[in-house]
């Protein structure tokens, strides 16, 4: 493996280098969701980070780990979503150029976004051959540095903050559940979880359509052939790397959970939370929900992800 | 007029009342949403207020304003929602009956939440009418008092007490928007805002589909004969006497807005803030960016009234 793992010391230098433009965002609670599920849930609001979702965080971890001459050329990521939008904005805030490669037919509310970010979009087909080909293109004429949105040590080490907060803010937790799409989100939260509250489980919520990463960890190797099938547009990529290498060693385990119990989730935090969370965080509760065997009479965290709805397409979902 | 106005006293002791049991709800900010407005904007969040609606305060101080004996026969309304669920809530709270006229055809999610919190929900046609007779029917069977949505002194008193905190936590308001539908909240709020902030502007946000309290300022006397055309479920009713008497000595404005503007301010506060409030919540905000010649430049509070929206009906709201 050529890339480094990261370590806590990284998740340390993240949460400095980070701490002047992230939001430290709030944990919530729910009287009435505490009863339904039988424990006790801390859900940490990271639908009110900036740009809307956790990406924000390992986006500006990387892009200000760059040294000037690197951060002249400006940053290029390919992201049907959140992490372009994290990226522009980080780039904007260090006042350099953003390429963002996006797919056809990705969600249109987080483009717009990623534009009124200031990023320069470029369209591909919607295939990892296509993205990485236009994806190395943009890095040839432009020398912009290539910010993966997950197989990146700097971007897990910054989505690990999150986690950090978290069991700062509730130290007792004995579980703490994060989605898993490509596994930046999750193996940053064990690495923080590792490092700051070594008794606590670390438990990834995966789409039943897109559960290559739990497969990888049954059979200890990589799977990357997969077609994604799943309501929640922020957990179909594959399973990185080193996000694997991560997930192994720290012994995450994977709970899959299927759409329709993710968008009952969705529905039940909406009603009684009154918060906009989009469907690759409401997987999360829906695993909770979905296993009382694993979480009654805990103390569990949650990783409430992105709030970033696409609010026409909102409609189709929840007559699913 | 047989019911006294209520004061500022009753406010402050409404305040006392409600305390063990109400949420101070947070003040949110959005820079973004400050941008787009061109004003200073500060949110009272009531949509996280219990039972999902500034409605609670209302009710509850009417409910332990009650004597020992007239509590043990409990309450009774006619709402076809928030104050519904809200006076369940706090009669539950007391230990008391609590029983609710709804008119046939009434938001599902609203009616789920009042049988919930343990209310008797009676059905009658959705007329005027027939709501005060069956309510009248329960009260001669049961002996419970009516407290009625927004035109009881203990009612208005207890929905001053958003504002009084809003003008607590933020104290230099220019303007104060609420929206107005029978007039309980946003009489309240006048009331708060001239004992506490008395240069403070309050105007109220009406429908354009059911701006009678608009035509019955304008006139000087009470209009009441309309039909509610609107997605504002919460701001159908009908201006009430007290209501009416306390807006127009407290010199309150109204401006309309016309439900698209509504739909579009209740879009942009969700995406930006990720909070999920009601059509009636976001009119005050549709209000502000429909009026830049009124707020630009100043600091502006919105009491944001409620977030309990049905997911199903929204599809088809947002299509609109």
């Amino acid at each position: 493996m050529t890339t480094p793992l990261p370590d806590f010391a990284d998740l340390l230098a993240a949460a400095a280098r980070i701490a002047p433009y992230a939001h430290v965002t709030p944990v919530l609670r729910s009287r009435g969701l505490d009863e339904l599920a039988g424990c006790e849930l801390h859900f940490k609001a990271e639908h009110l980070q900036r740009a809307g979702a956790f990406k924000f965080r390992g986006a500006c971890n990387a892009v200000f780990a760059l040294d000037e001459a690197q951060a002249a050329a400006g940053v290029v990521t390919h992201s049907s979503g959140n992490h372009g939008a994290a990226l522009a904005l980080a780039a904007r805030l260090r006042g350099i150029p953003c390429h963002v490669v996006v797919p056809a037919g990705a969600v249109r509310s987080k483009l717009a976004a990623i534009q009124a970010y200031g990023a320069t979009l470029h369209e591909c087909a919607p295939t990892i051959a296509a993205r990485e080909a236009e994806c190395a293109r943009v890095q040839r004429e432009t020398g912009a540095t290539l910010v993966h949105p997950y197989t990146d040590p700097r971007v897990i080490a910054g989505q690990g903050t999150a986690a950090m907060e978290l069991l700062n803010a509730v130290p007792d937790l004995d579980l703490l559940v994060a989605p898993v799409g490509g596994g930046g989100l999750s193996s940053g939260t064990a690495l923080a979880t590792a490092g700051s509250a070594p008794n606590c489980r670390v438990i990834g919520a995966e789409p039943s359509g897109a559960a290559e990463t739990f497969a990888s960890l049954q059979r200890g190797e990589r799977v990357t052939e997969f077609t994604p099938d799943t309501v929640c547009d922020g957990l179909r990529g594959t399973l990185g790397e080193i996000n694997f290498e991560l997930l192994r060693r720290l012994r995450v385990d994977v709970l899959t959970v299927d759409d329709a119990a993710t968008l009952a989730a969705l529905r039940l935090f909406w009603q009684r939370c009154k918060q906009t969370i989009e469907p690759s965080s409401a997987i999360a509760l829906a695993a909770v929900l979905a296993h009382p065997e694993v979480f009654a009479g805990r103390r569990v965290g949650i990783v409430l992800s992105g709030g970033n709805v696409d609010l026409d397409n909102l409609s189709a979902l929840l007559s699913k």
